[in-house]
């Protein structure tokens, strides 16, 4: 193939310089590009249907765990804000405000959500009456908005896509059971969907949502040994419902505050994706989320049947089921294994004359790196699918043998800052007081990440202040 | 049943009053509710699920017609509006301004996207350098805002969901052909979806879209005999590229400006099914966007095996995938037959003892008020499967023979007053004259709908000045 296009691929080294690594890898492989506006980014279509794979089995679990979608207004009054104190305090400096429309000023200005529990809790005063009307289950998708000072595409910039569920229980027990229930949602669903495992538990009250009474998090582990928060699960006690006045009359004929929930994933997951799987040659994309599973790429295009068998090919392997990417266009083989390569499709399939003759196809796997094997034509659509899951599972495994790797025990300020250092999470004790939180975050610029619920002491003193320890917790450094 | 707890339709007089039957049957069967700002709504769930179907439904078509969905940012710098003229004019004075965030003034205030020509087209202008971009394909699902100054749910409010398509092509057969192939899409869609027939034409250049060098629509006939304009898919010619600069490299090594598309549905969409297919009990919806598409209600539930053969038909009708509501609830029978005929779910399915005896379901369709069958128990999944299927072919035709009913053919003014006092279009000659599009408008409050592609004529004057006819074309009242 000498007279081959060379590819560049022209993406930095990713042990070396992983921030310049991972804006090479979003930005070459189509993911996204820069919006107009500081902060704000274009999800690219192959981003995009990262996101779609995302949403559709994501929103499946939602269902079937008896929610249903719903749609309110992105333009939020700006009194709603104030209802709920540490709420307003949470989001104010961040909302972008609408003040006019055209040429005409507006009576009371409108903050497009930076989160939809205000005006959310302004309908449910309305909806929720009756015990009768009591759980209510619902969660919306939709775009949000919250001013960000430094961003990156899909890890933080000031608008981003997400789901928040938001729901409404006549007892505090329903509420945190639905809490923890839609947390485990979203490991599970990290786990066998985007092959990433979480560490589940509790935030600190100094990491807590704005006007929650509890929030539970899923964190996972990235390349560079930061912590990725990836979403999170909040109960609210009855302090929006206080805040909103919302009551229902119990079936002991008196009326009651209910007790509520929200819990919300974003496009940051597709960060954590590529954060998670990414390695020197691009991107990894786990075959559940991949927008192109299986790329079929003739070889010897121009011998006769070729280009033909490849097309039968892919066609069928389609009608099975599969995301399949033909690729007929004049680029050489070679350019095109790189560049599927670069763009993390998880299998290549090679349609050359020697495989034809001995009908086969080539088969190379994304996640092992120079496995060529062969299979069978025949059957190719089951292989495949088979290899998928293979492939997702060496993923995961890879994934959390890193993850393990990344978690240390430690006993003292010394040992947690070296843990950070090297790129781990410090699993230690804790006294619970915030001061210490704040001393290891200045110390180390490292952030309580979450509480695990397996308690299990690792100590008796607090990892900063030596005192008498409550809690045992996850610190890292963090995105 | 005489303990029953009376059901309440509540419902104004469809034929008498049709304005205040579709507020009341769009929030008593609880598909919206007001939202707290002025002119937006709250989509309900039993509306998004509508919506839900819509949308997996019409991607599908988008995406096999060659289409990618992605993401642009909401917020538009003010500048960008103002590059093509018509447009800035058309759309300044109805845009959401955000003009401060938190308390910090923005150095250039953004708009709210009441479209996204402008900004998707800044993007292209950056990814369309060469002939071998071409054609991009792009789509996106999303909110847009345009301030309203009266209000109705689902057909005019100042929040609402669409898709959006924006093409981009290198010549300008190319453009028309897209163009008229995704109205297409829009039409068939509506006729195999929704149960809608569609007037397909071209709007005038006075009614045609801000920008746009032509645009097409598909219109349908609503109950009450006013029309509604349901999509649009306009040419842009080269009038976005030239403002916003897209050039590309030809194969023949010259830079050229390329032709573009847009085309757009909206929530609207979910405004013409109820007021095509509504009745006097209330919604009547197409099996293929209905949220339930079956309603189960066992019939002497306390009866032993009623409540469970109830549960094992549901099972076995989700488990052939159709969309099932079982309703165990302490209501009446009689209760939840009005309640889901007023839902307008398209099958109900009672479950009685004597049914179970005789191994049959009593099945009721919504379309056909008051006819009650049988089915037997075995295959009932595919029965009604097939039954579906003949209810949105029957819901189609009734549709079409009102339609046919409301298209007149007038001469002059007075037939043509005549036919949209009696709900009709006027299909009629026209000079081309904006004047005479002005002057029907302010005689009987008739606008221009569109001109059919079939110009045979059906005159040779026009109906407004009697001068000398160019176009055929629909006139109507409309939303």
């Amino acid at each position: 193939m000498a007279k081959e296009k060379e590819f560049v691929r022209d993406v930095a080294d990713i042990n070396e310089n992983f921030p310049q690594w991972y804006t090479d890898v979003v930005l070459k492989t189509g993911l996204v590009d820069y919006g107009p506006t500081k902060g704000t980014m274009v999800i690219r279509p192959y981003g995009y249907a990262i996101w779609e794979n995302i949403q559709s089995q994501l929103d499946k679990r939602i269902k079937a765990t008896g929610h249903e979608n719903a749609y309110f207004p992105m333009l939020i009054p700006y009194g709603f804000l104030l209802k709920e104190a540490e709420h307003v305090e949470g989001f104010a400096p961040e909302v972008f405000t609408v003040t006019s429309v055209g040429e005409e000023e507006l009576a009371e200005k409108l903050v497009v959500r930076p989160t939809s529990e205000t005006i959310i809790c302004s309908m449910y005063a309305k909806w929720v009456q009756s015990y009768r009307d009591l759980p209510v289950l619902i969660n919306q998708w939709a775009n949000v908005m919250r001013a960000e000072k430094t961003t990156r595409p899909f890890l933080r910039t000031s608008e981003f896509l997400w789901q928040e569920g938001h729901t409404v229980h006549a007892t505090a027990e329903e509420a945190q059971e639905e809490t923890i229930k839609m947390l485990n949602v979203y490991a599970e669903f990290a786990k066998n969907v985007l092959a990433i495992p979480m560490l589940t538990g509790q935030k600190t009250e100094r990491e807590k949502f704005a006007g929650a009474a509890a929030t539970y998090s899923i964190e996972a582990m990235m390349h560079d040994g930061k912590s990725l928060q990836a979403g999170t699960s909040h109960n609210f006690g009855q302090k929006f419902a206080k805040a909103f006045d919302i009551k229902f009359l119990d079936k002991d004929g008196t009326h009651k505050t209910p007790y509520q929930t929200s819990w919300g994933v974003t496009t940051r997951l597709i960060g954590a994706i590529i954060m998670v799987h990414g390695d020197e040659r691009g991107l990894c994309l786990p075959p559940y989320v991949a927008p192109v599973q299986v790329a079929v790429v003739p070889v010897a295009m121009h011998k006769d049947g070729v280009a033909d068998k490849a097309k039968e090919v892919s066609e069928n392997l389609r009608a099975a089921g599969l995301r399949v990417k033909l690729d007929l266009s004049d680029n050489s083989p070679g350019w095109k294994f790189n560049e599927y390569e670069m763009k993390g499709v998880p299998v290549r399939v090679e349609i050359g004359p020697r495989d034809i003759e001995n009908g086969v196809a080539t088969v190379v796997r994304r996640d092992k790196f120079g496995e060529k094997t062969t299979l069978p034509l025949d059957g190719l659509a089951e292989s495949l699918t088979a290899l998928l899951q293979e492939i997702h599972d060496n993923m995961y495994q890879k994934a959390e043998e890193n993850l393990n790797k990344r978690i240390r025990v430690v006993k003292d300020m010394d040992e947690l800052e070296k843990a950070v250092n090297d790129g781990c999470f410090g699993l230690t004790m804790w006294c619970g007081d915030e001061d210490c939180e704040i001393a290891i975050k200045e110390k180390m610029q490292a952030t309580s990440r979450n509480m695990p619920f397996d308690q299990t002491p690792v100590g008796d003193k607090c990892v900063c202040c030596g005192k008498k320890a409550k809690y045992k917790i996850y610190f890292a450094r963090a995105y």
